[in-house]
């Protein structure tokens, strides 16, 4: 199985956004419990249900269904743990890569941050300049702190 | 919405097996939250995903979507909380209504139950000679129950 390798950045300034199109992401879970979580997502007009266990050795357990995008929002609106984590995502190539830039709404507005992936760990990136501190692995930014400790009670 | 009415019996003998025809049932739940339950349920060779919310007046928000049997499986054996609910459903037609007879396995094995569904609450129903104690409305016979006081317990 592959291993992903990306580095995070926070994100300075509106510089990236003159050609980006963004897509809204709203996400929720029905269990957060580490052994069986259950994911609710809209991704634009597409509606996923995702289930997943724990990761034995590099094997995790993962199975997504897609659902009609109103029972997701159903499920987001009414039924899953508060807060959702609420995003639009930008995807923007600069320097031979393609960026993806998370712009956080809701709970964690006021929270950018740009992921880019690479073919190894050692991969030289030209940083844009909107590129701002290296947040790569930092355990604040991710998506189950983002619900545990929202970006705007920081 | 309509309200189900059902009485329910314990089984004696085996003297309604002859023209059974039963189906397997296994289910297992991803989320016991009442608020936001996840079942996992297998039928014969269908799977589901169900996710049910609170009651809210007449109102319960319930989603089910039929998933790959092996799916379903597979969460079952290594992903839900145990012990699982495993039963062989048989539907027996006797005096003018179909009984449904429900055979518990794994950690419920020995009980047997029977239930029918009536028009009216005070509707007569012949009762079978293999129609013993009736249990309408007793809790130790709720399916949450059996998960947390399975029958080989009590």
């Amino acid at each position: 199985m592959g291993q992903e390798i990306e580095r995070k950045f926070l994100v300075l300034g509106d510089a990236w956004r003159h050609d980006a199109a963004g897509t809204v992401y709203r996400q929720g879970y029905l269990s957060t419990v580490k052994e069986r979580t259950v994911r609710v997502r809209t991704i634009g007009e597409r509606g996923f249900l995702t289930v997943k266990g724990l990761t034995v050795g590099a094997t995790r357990s993962e199975f997504e269904y897609e659902i009609p995008v109103d029972d997701a929002d159903r499920m987001l609106d009414g039924l899953c743990e508060r807060p959702l984590i609420e995003k639009t995502r930008y995807v923007v190539a600069t320097g031979g890569h393609d960026w993806e830039i998370d712009e956080f709404a809701g709970e964690n507005a006021g929270l950018i941050v740009a992921e880019v992936e690479l073919e190894a760990e050692d991969e030289a990136v030209e940083l844009p300049a909107w590129a701002g501190e290296e947040v790569t692995g930092d355990p604040r930014y991710y998506n189950a702190n983002l619900i545990a400790h929202p970006f705007s009670r920081w």
